[in-house]
């Protein structure tokens, strides 16, 4: 395997890119207990979007793994998730937004954030704020307790911990190194990424 | 409580209605173990929609009844919960759609469905198919075991039992009875919903 193009991904930013059907996307957490919100569209249609509800639906789980696709609004197999030294994902929330850290955390002002960097990272592909939907939030360890209630955990990954998923179709990509400290140990760092053919 | 509009959703159908800040939905369950979804756009500008991402992370929990709100992508309160008698709802699933009957059951042609049923409702508003993402599941009886894996049950309800939200912005609503069979104990009926200002 020889990846062709990697992305470095600063802590608290975003990056947007082009991945075409039959390519394969690694999102790497290089230190350890950080979370990376991962969103995509169809790049030919970006009506055709990434779906929480219809993967989570089809899979019949609420944690997905190796061997599972990620489904757009319109079911069709957007990603099969073909590698994943984590185990354990999120696919339940939103980004972290400017209004989230008001509201959870009484932060005035612009606090950076998964929404505002996914949108700048979407921007090129003519993909709007309003049109990202829940995204996959890869290495985010959310515990879901028998009544229904939620508790989030640090991640389990260590460094070079990472998952990497085959693109079904060709996508408009934005993935964040999230910025919420809550999901990430408390310690904000970077995430990498890689993009290969085989 | 004097009832000012009502609707009678006919079986496998759906309705749109416009709802005032400050105006009472109710949804009603006239014959037991049926499902409905709910999608809802702020009427004055559609691209804020209602969020299962936002309302699961900001009420902590996948469960959702009295008390709780329901949020908009933009983290403001769309819907407050002031009464329920099932106890039990979903908030993780799209609306059943075309392609789920065929990639879940093997169903050849157009079966109804919610989706196509939000649509048509929600038309009138300017809103279109792929602006409906995960609705409100109300009476759907979803089980998350220990392992994530889901599974779906009979709902929880018997004749008359319902829910009553409180709009808290000018909405655009689609109320639908769900079309699936699993969803509804294979035996799917009508759903009654009154709008009434208090």
């Amino acid at each position: 395997v020889k990846p062709s193009t990697t992305y470095h991904i600063e802590p608290q930013t975003g990056a947007g890119l082009a991945l075409n059907r039959g390519q394969f996307l690694r999102i790497i957490d290089p230190e350890g207990e950080q979370v990376a919100d991962l969103m995509a569209f169809n790049r030919l249609d970006t009506t055709e979007r990434l779906s929480s509800g219809r993967s989570l639906d089809y899979n019949g789980t609420i944690f997905l793994t190796k061997g599972h696709a990620l489904y757009t609004n319109r079911s069709s197999p957007m990603f099969t998730i073909v590698e994943d030294t984590a185990g354990r994902h999120g696919f339940l929330f939103e980004p972290c937004s400017r209004e989230m850290f008001r509201l959870q955390y009484e932060y005035d002002g612009v606090h950076p954030n998964c929404l505002d960097n996914l949108t700048k990272s979407l921007a090129p592909f003519d993909i709007q704020e309003h049109m990202i939907t829940t995204p996959f939030n890869v290495f985010l360890n959310v515990e879901i307790r028998p009544d229904g209630t939620l508790a989030i955990h640090p991640p389990l990954t260590g460094p070079g911990d990472h998952i990497t998923l085959r693109a079904e179709m060709d996508l408009a990509v934005g993935v964040t190194a999230c910025a919420a400290g809550l999901c990430n140990n408390y310690r904000c760092t970077a995430i990498n990424v890689e993009v290969f053919d085989k």
